[in-house]
């Protein structure tokens, strides 16, 4: 771009809601800036159990990273991977070697899994943060009641081939588990002629003493209720020991399950450890209260890779607060140009959503918590509000009324078959 | 099924036009079903290369077998991959080594690609025939454009990477290098900040004197007078000598090209060559005027795997064709069982459709013939018409007006990123 060169130079790392909501913060300011990120979309990420349960499919919670940003003259997008962060050049190395100079960095690339030790169990038991994981979850989940129909004669196969395991009971393991017994009492019910599919089980299994553990605790309680109600089997205070092809261990018991989901734990994405900064036990960048790096007042961090404690309570890795920081720390750079300081970074709470099946789900705003029916509708108005784009909202509320009406998932195409040409 | 072991067992692999409408076909008739394909859904192929250049989504145009067959009480659905026919014994065997007794075999499998005793090929020119190779495409077409933005200073490494080469002009390569263009000239067109994506080549390469080499030649003439109106290179009498890595050759002439697509020729599923019946050149079986196979009055075959020939003219491969001779076999075996016999397989020409571009098209109905935009107009119709199921259709209509006011193509989210946890 002409007569840019003088511009500062704003490399953004991650194009989720940190840094799309800081690119988009700093449309006005007299900046050039490049976001980048290996995916060349931008994903809502609170609706991507949808998509490993065929609710929707994944180009309805994904819009082009280019398409969003196309009218923003002053940011360009690379498809890249970044394998490092060199301070001392003020650079950024890409996974083929290209370097990347920057006045102001901002590393927003969120998170991943964490098997806590046990990375063994990643192949027996995926993760869902990513529309790839997503894709992985409905082969295996949809898969499952194939290979039941298949080995139907051989019952104690069958039974392992029609018994699911989820793996911690956030919010996002207790939206797989409703929808997981959904699928198998509903959706599925005359698809099939040698199982009976709505004789499924789905189990929820905690080590912490209740479900949705970072909700109050009367949400958490109606929440089991309506799992229990809908058939899932909820197992707290339940640690797992053992995760394997063939089901997963807690203590001496066992339980055979082909198909294991965990949804109990993130990790910082790596890139937080190339900075040479403090990390918290779980890769967190340790930031400062303007969201920059100790020591290095030209970097900063936002979304799930930063670890902010304010008022004794930790930003939780949430879309909003995602959201918030990237718009700060827009203000932030913006501010510096502009000579002046925004206040601290402060998090606006706005509450949390959970939704465990249809008419069912529990809402936290604060003082006031609602769960049920009512709770379900908003949580629905909320989500697709959120969602980028006319069209995906357009989309995911036809596929929704479809999916109400007549349980049905259409998004259940599983990919991935083609395998080598021996057909 | 409770007393169903005395009715005859007929088996059916492939759940595309072929098995489906033989499927359906019999509905009504006191037999049992099983319907064995290697995906869970049936896909509408004429669509495919829509999904490949990002104008649909997978979930658009496939619909899952089980749900279309589900209210059809005498069928059942496996999803396996058949390896071989066992005549002898009169079984299919599965690739897990199961086998599975028929009374009557219809083979349904389709076609695959063949690449003229070039395998390796394959490996830099993928082809079109099912999803899978629609997200292979998807991701080398618009992973190219973000190689180029990223390699923008590297002229000859760019030009290369904004070089499009589809083999093969045939409806599908005629529409991959109508739409090609119309992606690179208008729909990337400002979402790139360091390459001018207009400036893109796309070439369309055939080894005969014409494209749409089916169609009546004033009718190739039209497409090849719209092609390059749109800004496609044809290059016709071309036949392609290598291809790897880096582009084509043409005898003496080399193209580099970093993304090449096939669309030049296909060959039957390897099935066809179990049953140890007389092949065509092609591997299709040559099948007697009822579509059973000669010497096994109980096997059938039907769609792109049978050679026919009736008045001199092959039964072509194509969907319409695929569809009758699946209701054909199906009207065969009904009758079989009410002591009738339908005269031999007549195939209706009902005519062939290709498109260009926009408000571009040829469609040749016999004794009329379309061109343009009115040409386009009865595509887009006949199209949304044959898919399968409302919600399909509905879905179709908003992603193609979205696509027609704003060149808009949203399913082109790129998956497949995730590789090893690097980040």
């Amino acid at each position: 771009m002409a007569g840019d060169s003088a511009l500062p130079h704003i490399v953004i790392v991650g194009g989720g809601f940190g840094g799309l909501w800081a690119a988009r913060g700093l449309a006005k300011a007299p900046v050039r800036i490049t976001l980048i990120d290996r995916c060349n979309y931008h994903l809502f990420q609170p609706l991507l159990y949808q998509v490993a349960t065929a609710g929707l499919a994944a180009v309805d919670i994904a819009a082009p990273l280019r398409h969003i940003l196309s009218a923003q003259a002053n940011v360009g997008v690379l498809m890249a991977e970044v394998a490092q962060v060199d301070r001392a050049a003020s650079a950024v190395q890409l996974a083929d070697g290209t370097r990347l100079q920057y006045d102001t960095l901002l590393l927003a690339s969120g998170s991943t899994h964490a098997y806590f030790g046990h990375d063994d169990w990643a192949a027996h038991a995926p993760g869902l943060k990513t529309l790839d994981d997503a894709e992985v979850i409905l082969r295996r989940v949809f898969g499952a009641f194939e290979q039941a129909e298949l080995h139907a004669d051989a019952a104690l196969a069958r039974d392992a081939w029609l018994t699911f395991v989820v793996i911690g009971a956030g919010p996002t393991g207790v939206e797989l588990a409703g929808t997981l017994i959904e699928i198998a009492r509903h959706t599925l019910k005359r698809e099939f002629r040698r199982i009976d599919t709505s004789k499924a089980r789905v189990m929820l299994v905690e080590a912490g003493p209740r479900v949705l553990a970072t909700f109050p605790e009367i949400l958490s309680a109606k929440a089991r209720v309506q799992l229990e109600r809908l058939g899932v089997e909820v197992l707290t205070s339940s640690p797992v020991t053992a995760v394997d092809a063939d089901g997963i261990a807690i203590g001496d018991r066992r339980i055979a399950a082909r198909t294991v989901l965990w949804a109990a734990g993130v990790a910082a994405s790596k890139l937080g450890a190339t900075l040479g900064a403090p990390l918290d036990h779980a890769g967190r960048v340790q930031v400062n209260a303007d969201l920059s790096v100790p020591g290095a007042p030209n970097i900063f961090v936002a979304g799930d890779l930063a670890a902010l404690v304010l008022d004794g309570e930790p930003v939780p890795g949430v879309a909003p607060a995602a959201k918030q920081m990237g718009a700060y720390v827009a203000r932030v750079i913006s501010g510096r140009i502009a000579g002046s300081t925004p206040p601290p970074f402060r998090y606006r709470d706005d509450g949390a959503l959970a939704t465990i099946g249809r008419w069912a789900a529990v809402v936290d705003l604060g003082r006031v918590r609602l769960s049920g029916a009512f709770a379900w509708c908003f949580w629905l108005t909320v989500h697709i509000f959120f969602l980028i784009g006319f069209r995906n909202r357009l989309r995911v509320m036809i596929d929704w009324s479809w999916g109400y009406w007549k349980y049905y998932r259409g998004a259940r195409i599983i990919l991935g078959n083609d395998g080598d040409d021996t057909n």
